[in-house]
């Protein structure tokens, strides 16, 4: 005996991304805030002027990669039980990528999902967490092991909270910038090669560019199932860098800019880069003040700890390589041996 | 500057529910059973013998809605990452309903989400858990507080494992059935009134018609905005019965039935119900060995409990009631008065 079932209830999501200054903001239901205590010592007065709601909370979470756990999020929803939040009531995250991804995550299971919307305040969080809807958690295992595709209601981006950014911070987020010229948009690379990324008009349009790409992106791939695996260009290696550091020594978007080094090193390997075009990617990250170097300290650990990396499936390993600049290749099965030799090519190259 | 995105991937959602004899099950991935120590007693030899995977691993979490917790399920979550679980990697759901929503919570929240299946062994999550989507855990502030929509793969039901069953779990299963003949079906509910429930041929019939009912009602309405909240007949006053009796006196069918008596006094009061109705009510449950009686300790208590139940939005409750047998009314903005007497009149017919 079969009863099949039918859903007919998924919906298309749609939502807006606005870049420009912080409107004002009406809401007919409860609204909780959750940022962290550098964003509200900095931001916090101003975003309550521009929030109309009947009652507003707001929850400050310690600041940090350190501190996006499932431990966190405990916290967070223990808040909003106190704060009685029901259904029908919205989280604002506002702060950086961890804010972004553990507000995400705690809407998309307090009573089994609440609207979210983001107001980015780095760089990297406009450009990056704005779009895909992915939320998460670290643990023990990993980066981003635990967490929900979850989509934001909405998304507001104002640059002028980039002022009190950190150079460091604002270097990361050029970094995901610059991974989306290198595998999608030839123009948008060379665009950068001499941008003034100062220039408020100029940072506008980096971040709708980006967005842009991004959203095409994701929208051909929800699940990232295909092309969305293109984003972790840089990512697999960067990973590993991370949690050899421990968490502690670079931020995401840096880690990042390495690992688009480590990957390029492979791609040249393989062929599918000059290496004339590495070093252009090279330059153009040091041009943006971002890290090239990483002294590997074990290549057989280092080559290890891809397996407990989330992208993998079924024991392969897939690496995103540029294919020239502006094209990308998902290259599968590469043998463990030439990996290997890549990793001890790019660490004889560090200084 | 406004980017609109649009995600066009959200799918239709398609499964089936098989009622049999458990098949033998082949899959080309890892595959993790999430169980606990009665059904791995009882029953994991059988499941083992009929699943063919390339790996099989086995987690064991124990018994009791005590442990539904998100601790519990961070548990599973590590175990699964010990055991290099992966995104195209399978959850089995194998037991009664606490197993089932931390499961699909799980398997929700692991890597953003991996495939699961049900195969239920208790009455209650065959008729309940199978269809809807929702899992979840527990938390100090009240039931499924916590928790994600996320469908099985298939789910499984096997009358057989019914046979181990205690009776009064059998009972708090039947209490389901008798609430989806009490809002949508009384020629179901008067087959209820003579049904040999001991019967496997009759037993297969009342799985299905029930299942069906809950799909023909999920289907129209997969988030709870209306229709759905139908189904909590009987739980708005059930999970505070089960928290003032901290969840260890009464099974959750058992609360769930006191709950629909509860409610009847409501409906009578309210003219939708007759008296006689309700006695017919109440007699369905008492022939099917399910408790009828509760002492309210403090109606001003529990009445305040109300609104911590995740289903009252915006500070008013919504009130399931039977508008005569196989009818159902949706009572909003009932005045406290009202429902307190009816919680008095509830009280004063107690033996």
């Amino acid at each position: 005996m079969i009863v099949p079932i039918r859903l007919e209830n998924s919906q298309v999501v749609t939502y807006n991304i606005h870049i420009d200054t912080l409107p004002s903001l009406t809401f007919d239901t409860t609204v909780a805030i959750v940022t962290n205590p550098t964003i509200a010592t900095l931001h916090l007065k101003k975003l309550l002027t521009k929030i109309n709601a009947p009652k507003v909370e707001v929850i400050t979470i310690p600041d940090g990669e350190a501190y996006k756990t499932l431990q966190t999020v405990e916290t967070i929803l223990n808040q909003l039980f106190e704060y009685r939040l029901d259904r029908k009531s919205l989280l604002i995250a506002f702060g950086g990528g961890v804010i972004g991804d553990m507000t995400g995550f705690t809407a998309s299971i307090y009573q089994r999902g609440i609207d979210f919307i983001q107001i980015p305040t780095t760089l990297l969080s406009q450009v990056d967490a704005s779009v895909g809807g992915k939320t998460g958690v670290n643990n023990a295992y990993g980066k981003n092991l635990i967490g929900a595709f979850y989509q934001p209601k909405a998304v507001y981006i104002d640059t002028e909270f980039l002022k009190t950014l950190p150079k460091r911070e604002f270097a990361a987020g050029v970094a995901e910038i610059i991974k989306m010229a290198v595998m999608f948009d030839s123009g948008f690379f060379e665009f950068l090669q001499t941008a003034n990324f100062d220039d408020p008009i100029v940072l506008k349009e980096m971040i709708r560019k980006s967005v842009e790409l991004k959203a095409w992106v994701v929208n051909q791939d929800e699940k990232e199932s295909g092309i969305r695996a293109v984003l972790n260009y840089g990512h697999t290696f960067g990973h590993v860098i991370e949690k050899e550091t421990q968490y502690n020594t670079y931020l995401h978007g840096e880690a990042v800019a390495i690992g688009m080094v480590v990957a390029n090193t492979l791609a040249v390997e393989l062929g599918y880069l000059t290496p004339f075009e590495a070093k252009s990617i090279t330059s153009l990250l040091e041009r943006a003040m971002l890290p090239v170097d990483y002294k590997i300290k074990n290549i057989d650990d280092f080559y290890e700890d891809f397996y407990l990396d989330k992208k993998v499936a079924k024991g392969s390993i897939k690496f995103i390589l540029p294919h020239t600049i502006g094209a990308y290749h998902i290259a599968k099965g590469i043998d463990e041996e030439i990996v290997k030799k890549s990793l001890r090519m790019f660490g004889s190259e560090q200084k």
